[in-house]
């Protein structure tokens, strides 16, 4: 018998996603696959309960589904709902609350963790750190642009010219690609800096210049590799500098499992110009600004300093779109002919992804 | 001997431009006036008093300088602290406030109103109208983008496409072309209406297509006419139909002296696509969107309505620089070589943004 795939409705403060948008609802299916969503899952995102419908979807409990689809991790309460033998799909942030992989083995659920999809090409069309990465990049773009006290574009008037803002992106991964256009679409001329030296030609690839420190720092899988003490106060010394000369700044710089590197020192914030911003991406981490305040707006020196946390939500219906599309070919890797989740537990993706799984499963 | 220019600190609620910023205070100093800023003036535009000091400008008691200039009208209090004799520059809403202009007479004081400028070719760059309505545009457009649930850009993913944006800009004066270009660089698909048809070409020059709804209203002398009944009834219907089909539409329809018309009904709204945004500039005048709530965020019927105040004033930086420009370009149309404001009465820009004068002046 085909499976069941059930969406519940997120619960953590601020978040607006739902892991599954009707079009992609539609999609599954056609694949014979059933879809239960749970009444208002789609408020956040604007997205009413007949869109889902209207999709194909039952409105109901979607917990006793078969295949269970988050955004974010499952609470204790959320777990104590699942069936023993269900799967559950969703971020699950397998490295920084292991508990919740214990309390899902637990309890008899096979879960996949969407972090833990290896970053292979044949799992691009699954990549929801890449796709909500891309969500949170454009959006910091925009929060610069709304917190900035000048234009970002160019502006020719009957009283005189305004310049273009210069914009400078620290850590240029899929989010600092994504800020770089987004910014450089508004008029604004724009800079990247990251450790790696051979993100580069992507920079200019969205027309940015690039920042050349002088430091280079490559790692595995394609994060940067921390600095030695040296290299870290030389690399300190010449953003400082660099940063003084820009209207704004947005941070993206993570390293997995440790704290966020600082970047913008209290004192570079001083060095910039009054009214200049300075938009913080990796405020979860603890920042990559010295004077961040994870999820506050700070003005310091005459310096707005913007820390958002969660961005992808604050864009609920394409980041919901671009999630459900990940999930949607996690998904399809796993269905039978039949509309029936059976994981082919030899497949690298699924293998790598799966956090937990039942016993005696497969 | 030269004259003294004071700059007051607004003190409107959310008001946070200011009358001149430290490049225009330079060159009223090398013009060889005076300016006196009053400690904080610049607070709300992050500009620190050290810079207007930096500039030549002293920090100190604005009020009994010769001339003052501020943003907003004057309050009664504020009116009490000017000299008779003096001259005031800055919005006086003379049209929707004459209590203002009789209290400024009554004080002796010699008052210019921007919104007076005669709109002649040699006082565009004094139109602070204009110069205003291109920051209320700009900001416009990044309000539909920031409350849209969707990109604004076409975006190709691993995970598939997502369409641009489709944004509907309604009453394309300055503020509505600003919008429009905005959201054309944001990478939407723009679309601008008037009822005034010779506008099509500017809509077509930022690269918007012009949407006909097959209703002229050419008036005298360029101006749009008032539509007859039919007309009015034809046109909402029409746009009903248009409305719907856009992800953000940003209102700007104002007629001076009146009501703002409505052009987005009640039901257009419902028509939208859950997640649309409606952004309308209009609020202060009842607003363009019959479920516009002036000054608030609203959703209805899983519609975002947007109507912001003083958008102007969320830029304060630009548009305090624009603004000082236009201020500027009046004074010196004013001074003599010493440096002392002495109007020249016969000239038209003078004569005509005059609303109240000093008896025997000139």
């Amino acid at each position: 018998m085909s499976s069941t795939v059930g969406v519940p409705r997120e619960t953590n403060a601020g978040e607006r996603r739902v892991a599954l948008v009707p079009k992609v609802v539609e999609r599954l299916c056609a694949r014979g696959v059933r879809v239960v969503v749970e009444s208002g899952a789609g408020l956040g995102a604007l997205i009413p309960d007949a869109s889902y419908a209207e999709a194909g979807a039952k409105i109901g409990d979607p917990w006793s589904a078969d295949v269970v689809v988050k955004v974010t991790p499952p609470t204790a309460e959320e777990i104590g709902r699942l069936s023993s033998g269900a799967t559950l799909i969703g971020f699950l942030a397998p490295l920084t609350s292991p508990e919740t992989v214990t309390a899902l083995r637990d309890a008899g659920v096979t879960a996949f963790a969407m972090e833990s999809i290896p970053r292979i090409s044949r799992a691009q069309s699954m990549d929801a750190l890449s796709s909500q990465a891309t969500v949170a990049g454009y959006r910091a773009a925009l929060l610069a642009a709304e917190h900035s006290t000048r234009f970002f574009p160019m502006l020719t008037t009957a009283a005189g010219t305004v310049k273009p803002a210069t914009v400078l992106v620290l850590g240029v991964g899929v989010a600092g690609l994504q800020a770089l256009a987004t910014a450089k679409r508004l008029g604004a001329r724009t800079t990247g800096y990251d450790v790696r030296p051979e993100v580069a030609d992507q920079v200019r690839s969205v027309g940015a210049q690039w920042l050349d420190l002088g430091i280079a720092a490559v790692g595995e899988g394609g994060y940067a590799r921390e600095l030695t003490e040296d290299e870290r106060a030389e690399q300190q010394q010449r953003l400082e500098e660099a940063v003084t000369g820009f209207d704004a700044v947005i941070t993206t710089a993570l390293v997995p499992g440790r704290r966020a590197p600082t970047l913008v020192t209290a004192q570079a914030v001083e060095g910039m110009r009054p009214g200049s911003v300075v938009v913080d991406l990796a405020g979860e981490s603890g920042g990559n600004c010295e004077l961040t305040e994870p999820g506050e707006v700070a003005v310091r020196h005459d310096v707005t300093i913007v820390s958002p946390l969660n961005l992808p939500a604050t864009m609920p219906e394409h980041a919901s779109e671009l999630y459900a599309r990940n999930v949607l070919a996690l998904l399809e890797l796993m269905l039978d002919d039949a509309g029936t989740v059976a994981p082919d537990w030899t497949d690298e993706i699924l293998a790598t992804s799966c956090v937990t799984r039942t016993e005696g499963d497969g």
